[in-house]
């Protein structure tokens, strides 16, 4: 039977830093040096985090990280992927997550997308997150995927990983 | 530890048969007789089906089914409760359980929330559903919601309730 491998969406395939530096930009005219937000939760790093993240299209236009489509597929083939997003405490980033993956990841089908609260109940082999708040509660092999808010993050049971190919190397 | 529930939403929480029921008098002029689609799926007993279940606000309308209301606040206090919905096939339905969930089950927090394809990687020691499909892969104890789909069915495996009541008198 194949592994079953959990992929977060913000910040492993969605690119939410440029997404939020975009916004801010256009809002205030500030240039955000994405290495001084390291250690920073998104909420931390950007004033109008609030704003922005409860904005109609913040997911829905999103960049998508790079290499993610790539790597996605590699895995998609290889692996039984589940995609697991922290979604509900935003509705109305539920629908744009789905066309957002439609769009970009058209390999996954609706039966693979999983939109939860918090991620401590979903079965898998293998999970690649983010947020070690997610990998903490997880059983199986836990890749970081590191993001300025992990950067200075030690996390000795966790396989850091910088880039989707780190992530084809060791899956 | 508490033990851990998985709640279905529609046709246990939410009388989608109702829904359809309306929808379809309304359309067709047609009274349903509930008795008549024992043993048919919604899709087979609903000639509308494909038309109501995507239209907008077919979840979000959705009548209450009886007493699963102060059913479901007393699992709240005795169980971890976690709301489990097969709902990304219908993107605009993602939403619209969300907000029908805060308006009717306030009590239920969107960390309690997970909308999926499949059923089969959420964890739970009690499952609660009217779907065999979705009870068949549970490794934990398996509660049948009756509905008029399954009423032909014999689930050895499965404890059937009828009623909210029944689900209180034994968890």
């Amino acid at each position: 039977m194949m592994k079953q491998v959990l992929v977060d969406m913000d910040g492993v395939l969605a690119d939410v830093y440029s997404q939020f530096s975009r916004l801010e930009l256009g809002e205030t005219g500030t240039v955000i040096d994405i290495e001084s937000l390291y250690g920073k939760l998104e909420s931390e790093a950007f004033p109008n985090y609030e704003k922005h993240v409860r904005s109609t299209n913040f997911f829905r236009t999103a960049p998508v990280i790079p290499d993610s489509v790539g790597g996605l597929k590699y895995l998609n083939e290889k692996y039984n992927v589940l995609i697991v997003s922290s979604a509900t405490e935003f509705p109305d980033s539920l629908k744009e997550k789905v066309e957002w993956l439609n769009e970009h990841f058209p390999f996954i089908k609706w039966q693979q997308i999983i939109l939860c609260g918090t991620k401590n109940s979903i079965k898998g082999d293998i999970m690649i997150d983010d947020h070690p708040k997610n990998l903490d509660y997880f059983e199986g092999k836990k890749i970081l995927f590191s993001q300025p808010h992990n950067m200075y993050m030690v996390k000795d049971d966790c396989t850091r990983v910088n880039t989707w190919q780190d992530i084809i190397n060791i899956l």
